[in-house]
């Protein structure tokens, strides 16, 4: 009887993880960094994005999930950005996330070769996005202050896996009950250290350090790989 | 050849939704009526409990849905209200939503026989949570003026399958962006003339008529059983 030896590797069996090497190393042929920008709904992704993409000295295009509509693509694409629509309703049945093989199925959509900078702009959710990987080089979370001290707490893992937190909104501190150093310390509990960044997409405060930081990790990973 | 001839109801092979029949049936036995209360993350769900839990005149129970921790039901039980607790993380794998079986798992801890409204609040998510049934009489979901005119087209489902929209931190409007009669206008467009209510958890504004809905809901419920 023929025995053929199998080598068990971590992750071989997800086939999440598989497709999302393979979006990887997509990007990585082309130079292109690629960023998952992940939110609750309303806290403010797409203003943020709104915000710097016609002023970044790298190449941007974005890449939308939502559940249905264009709303958010719609508003990107008229600054003449090179931006792709995934709707995880019709295609997918109404899925809150974005995984692998989504952002695989819009890969021939998008220029990745006049691209340095990918965003995907995932569906506005703190839990499930957090756990599938698309093939990113580095996950960014928008947290608004609206929505409370407790989140990093509550939805650990988002706060966790995430290589920079945007405080949004912050104009409005005057106005909550938010204790911001509280927040912080919550913060600080699950991911130690984590960098952050306070911005106001409204007033713009903060926004210059939130371009700047994307145009860094472009020109970091495009000198890495 | 012996042929059975096989009636396919509707939802037949639906486990949730056979669950959810049984937890119905269970929560209409103890002649208690059941709110299933939902909204994106930090909305305002247990604030705005928190503002009329006291001051009812029926008897409820909270059974809280949360992917960690007892944040929530620590904040509810301190207003000496029974409440139960259902994380979905360690049970159930980090679910971004409560299912029917999950609510069933925790009914032997929630003292139905002594109440007349159970009030559950589900995940902070504003896709999966409307897809799944847990036995609830009615749907109630929040929505805070921070998180954009935009939400009830881009999240439909969760709109149009609720009986009562939460139009949460009206005392923020000043300070924002928001476009009550744009955000009003989207709502009817997926769900015409839902009822809903102005509120702000902070300031109270609204908070009586939240209180008198809920009081007349159950007893709605109680007088049809």
């Amino acid at each position: 009887m023929h025995r053929t030896k199998v080598k068990v590797l971590e992750d071989v069996f997800d086939a999440n993880s598989t497709i999302a090497a393979a979006n990887r190393a997509d990007f990585d042929r082309a130079g292109v960094t690629v960023v998952n920008l992940m939110s609750s709904p309303g806290a403010g992704k797409t203003t943020l994005l709104e915000r710097v993409v016609h002023d970044l000295d790298v190449r941007v295009g974005v890449l939308e999930g939502d559940v249905q509509g264009t709303y958010d693509a719609d508003r990107i694409a008229s600054l003449h950005v090179p931006v792709t629509q995934i709707n995880t309703d019709p295609g997918f049945g109404g899925e809150c996330h974005l995984d692998a093989n989504m952002v695989r199925s819009a890969l021939p959509q998008v220029p990745l070769d006049d691209l340095d900078l990918l965003v995907i702009e995932n569906v506005g959710n703190l839990v499930c996005p957090a756990e599938f990987k698309v093939g990113e080089d580095v996950r960014v979370m928008v947290s608004s202050v609206t929505e409370g001290e407790d989140k990093p707490l509550k939805y650990p893992l988002m706060f966790r896996t995430c290589e920079l937190v945007l405080v949004n909104k912050i104009d409005l501190l005057p106005h909550l009950d938010f204790d911001l150093e509280r927040f912080l310390a919550n913060l600080d509990a699950v991911h130690p250290d984590v960098p952050r960044l306070l911005v106001s997409a409204r007033t713009g405060e903060g926004v210059d350090a939130w371009r700047d930081w994307l145009v860094r990790t472009a020109e970091k990973e495009a000198a890495a790989v």
